[in-house]
């Protein structure tokens, strides 16, 4: 101890008291009061018999809603790009080649995570804004024949839901590739279903459809997946997200990898409850139907959708910036006034679009109403041509 | 929607019910009251303008608690070993040479992550147990001209406190090599002066002397340091842990890299304000206080402590295995008799000591009897040669 009276440059750090807003951008969503309770409970060890049980439920309950029976279902002891980077950054190896999509933020980060990990990129193109065809997806594995083939069954950026997956799945393994699916904003809001539509690996965020605060983040991986990744040359390059170590503790013997976010598990463990107790298919609809008159409002106050109909995706909904407003302004707005989050787009569609969020314990009436009530009025202010009250009518008459 | 009734198949798991451990092993250590209250915050997104503002008092808390002026000091998002790979793969460059030690079990770690990084790998040794000597690592140092070399100021696997750390700091400096310290261990529990000493990056956990739930974990970089991995020439091969990346976030331009784990952030924020309030200096004297009267309790009893007196470290002290008694059987009898959490040895000490922590709101005078007691009445009743009246008599002495 060289000296005593450091503390004097400690800083002064208020009590916490953040402002307590309504989450409608594309996440985190509102949390359950269950889910902020289970965060609140007191910690065992993450090698304790007692935590072993709670990891052993977190994996069956992570199964039932991807709908898979994999045994390889775990949470990644990060956020949800740590969970997407451990299924790229395993699944490729050096020399191997990704097939990634051009169609939204998301693919570009496949991309940038394949080539960390050694891998070449090579793309099938479709415009911000669009699925992939499947034709589009077959022509280019029959060009660049892909050991892994990634899409993103949930685009946040652009707010499209990718509909054709067994057949994109069909077209990929029909070239022998690998299938990933980027989940981070479908599971448990969209419907998804890993084995049904043979989806080698999935990823999801905790804090999108789950309502789950981030911190440990959903990833399954068929028994043929993890087969390569336990039969890789090299190692990963990555020894945190190493999933032939992660094997050791997540598996049979329950030994000691690194110390997991015990509490992250504790609230995943009562989200996935939450899930099981209402039942996906319920939940997916749940979905559908809050979306769906949140969709509404905003149609019927004069507002487009980004993404057509059939596309649509209704845990985040892309809406067209009117003309002569400010995305930004509307943002800021309506966190000043209203004490509302909704985002601005990303990357092609930076300035063009909203994106308004209905995922989870956000996709409630009281949310929906509060958003198109609270974004008409914003707007009107600002002088945009929209019909507030005809928004709250249609919201009104479709949300039962 | 293909089918509605497939939620009869949602697993039938109960309301989380975890045992009420006492926390006494290498982490997670107890939570404090405070802390947990914490975590039930609701969150607020990761770009809020409210965020932003407890992402700065977390950063000016952490630099307090690290004792440095740092600007590139952040919580990353995943537990400890997240954050000793964002600090290897960042300053590790493929081609470049990293030095590590051989005296525990986290210098193999050091060790995977730089080649993971793509950096070739040189030791330097010392036994198990014991710290480095100045002279052999610049022994090393000449031998080897790494470009990095990495030390554990506070071993958990052998409960050595590295006690020559400005030393090693100018021998690596001589050559130009950057420092990185493995201060999981140490931070907020053992004396640790990341500017005085001249450490280039550290890392933490927060499980351990912040007694925080992990998931978000203290990281420090000198402007050097971080000027060198701004100009790297190739990227890290970790997106989610890329610092460059990271800065975009962390520093001014608050753009979005990734969903910050903003409970655990809460929860670091409050752990951290404990520390300035305690005073980080007050904090070093209470652990060594309280861990001696553990100590004095250990040694009153008949066990033998594994690290020299030089080196002890009060975070986590290891004791010896008396003859004719199993580790494993001892921890298990302490979990299911005393709802009480102690360790095992690990790699080449394994079988051979047990783990005793002494961590943040562990380290408090119910919790130091509390472990003394129930380790002196199993070993007693295992007919280990202890006298545990000795032992808790010691500790009563000690303690004030």
């Amino acid at each position: 101890m060289t000296e005593r009276a450091g503390s004097t440059d400690a800083p002064a750090v208020d009590e916490l008291t953040p402002p307590n807003r309504t989450l409608m951008g594309p996440g985190p969503s509102d949390v359950h009061p269950r889910v902020l309770r289970a965060m609140s409970t007191p910690l065992v060890g993450h090698l304790d018999p007692a935590f072993v049980e709670i990891m052993n439920e977190v994996q069956e309950l992570l199964r039932y809603a991807f709908r898979t029976d994999n045994t390889w279902t775990i949470p990644v002891s990060g956020t949800g790009s740590a969970a997407m980077e451990a299924a790229i950054g395993n699944v490729v190896e050096p020399g191997e080649t990704m097939l990634v999509p051009t169609n939204g933020y998301f693919g570009g980060r496949m991309a940038s995570m394949a080539r960390r990990a050694g891998g070449t990129v090579v793309e099938v193109d479709a415009p911000w804004g669009e699925p992939l065809e499947t034709d589009a997806v077959a022509q280019a594995i029959a060009d660049h024949d892909p050991d892994v083939f990634g899409f993103v069954h949930a685009e946040t950026s652009t707010g499209v839901c990718q509909p054709n997956v067994p057949e994109l799945s069909a077209v990929a393994h029909d070239h022998g590739a690998l299938v990933v699916a980027d989940a981070v904003t479908s599971l448990g809001g969209v419907e998804l279903r890993v084995d049904e539509w043979n989806v080698d690996v999935a990823y999801a965020g905790p804090q999108k459809c789950l309502s789950c605060p981030p911190g440990a983040s959903p990833l399954t991986l068929s028994d043929e997946a993890m087969e390569k990744v336990l039969a890789r040359e090299e190692d990963p390059r990555s020894w945190y997200l190493d999933l032939s170590l992660l094997e050791g503790y997540w598996g049979d013997e329950r030994a000691y990898h690194h110390t997991a976010p015990v509490t992250n598990v504790y609230a995943l463990r009562e989200a996935l409850r939450l899930v099981a107790t209402e039942g996906i298919e319920n939940r997916w609809e749940r979905h559908e139907r809050l979306a769906g008159a949140l969709k509404a409002g905003i149609e019927a106050m004069g507002l487009e959708m980004n993404a057509s109909e059939e596309y649509w995706l209704p845990s985040l909904n892309a809406v067209r910036v009117p003309d002569g407003i400010d995305d930004g302004d509307v943002c800021r707005e309506l966190l000043e006034r209203y004490d509302l989050e909704i985002a601005s787009g990303l990357g092609d569609l930076d300035g063009e679009i909203f994106r308004i969020g209905c995922m989870g314990h956000s996709a409630r009436p009281e949310n929906v109403v509060y958003v198109v009530t609270a974004l008409g009025d914003v707007l009107d202010r600002m002088g945009a041509a929209v019909d507030p009250s005809a928004g709250v009518t249609a919201v009104r008459r479709t949300i039962q």
